[in-house]
């Protein structure tokens, strides 16, 4: 297809692709002749990440590119290419090591780890970005005086691990081919989680007047 | 308590405790003479609340004002209590009612709530800022060519309300003074969704090597 329609295809205004490819943001089509270029069905693909990535994530460009050098990057395994990717979009700041709420919270989260078993997050708490924001989150809880920990934690960990295997098999479900497979858990950590946010206190509107009534 | 203590136990500086009281964050302290005031456990619980809105959640003190002037109106009834002060919280803008995709999106969450039999839910949909929320994201994904629907979003919010069948135990187990309840309640949606989302990823991780090793 043409620049023209895969703009109408996607939404997206010439303008804005042209940018997006000067960038590298998007491989550069197919040229045919000196003025115009071919693109596919995997342009399009890729720009709608790029687009939802920016538009509705608001990831800077720059980790976009870096989020994308890890999903092209097919030296690494699967897994190793996926947490890349992830691990490469904003994250909270290192806790401060020295901080004695800190290594409260970082017991906290070993002793949940234990007893959910989750043997191969233990394994990735020293390069994990999830681990140390949930880290992060404890130890802030935990310096404003409330009592929050592993037991608290530990059915809200069990409901995310469920949550987890369906991201997975939507995941499996929706491409058998890698980089789109990435692509996918890419765009569930940006779209999905505001998506579950919403549930989350939609569920908690349902429940609280369940229980309490609308007055 | 004096100032000096209040400080000490909450961890947040004396300077910053004033500013608070000059910005009516926290209630004045009892003046006992020209130049002292004693502050009790109520200054403290609040106090640790402006912080944990303002410090971790990053909510502009305007909106902490707003938040907290609902938490303290006891002409409202409970879950409006609860409701006007969660929704007073940062939220998404507006969805454009001429958008196609936004029209798909209210269908589809319709439908959702429909199949999940949450029936609150939906009589608060033209109030409610996690509806508005919802129809967004799922009205984002679906311009960008993404089927995103009610199919998908099911199991999802089941989970999501077991989780906020969870925060509310939790509510009811930490007071039964509703002021303390609904300050609870904040916290959670502030401090909770940073730990779920953590929590989240980390079981992706857990899933992701359990299912394709560590390569």
């Amino acid at each position: 297809m043409r620049l023209a329609e895969l703009s109408e295809r996607s939404g997206v205004s010439t303008a804005t692709i042209k940018y997006y490819l000067r960038e590298g943001l998007l491989p550069p089509g197919h040229q045919i002749n000196a003025t115009t270029a071919e693109y596919d069905e995997e342009h399009l693909r890729r720009l709608r990440l790029v687009r939802a990535m920016i538009q509705v994530g608001r990831v800077p460009v720059g980790k976009v590119r870096e989020v994308l050098g890890h999903v092209d990057d097919d030296s690494l395994g699967s897994a190793m290419r996926l947490g890349a990717a992830m691990w490469a979009l904003p994250q909270v700041p290192e806790p401060d090591e020295d901080d004695e709420y800190v290594q409260a919270a970082r017991q906290e989260v070993g002793t949940l780890l234990d007893r959910l078993g989750w043997e191969n997050a233990k394994q990735l708490t020293s390069i994990s970005p999830s681990y140390r924001s949930l880290v992060v989150t404890v130890a802030a809880l935990r310096r404003l005086g409330y009592d929050f920990g592993a037991e608290l934690l530990m059915p809200y960990a069990e409901l995310m691990y469920r949550t987890a295997v369906l991201d997975l098999d939507n995941m499996e479900a929706y491409s058998s081919q890698e980089e789109e497979r990435i692509e996918f858990a890419i765009l569930g950590a940006i779209l999905n989680e505001p998506a579950l946010q919403a549930l989350h206190r939609l569920a908690q509107e349902e429940e609280t007047t369940r229980r309490y009534g609308f007055e």
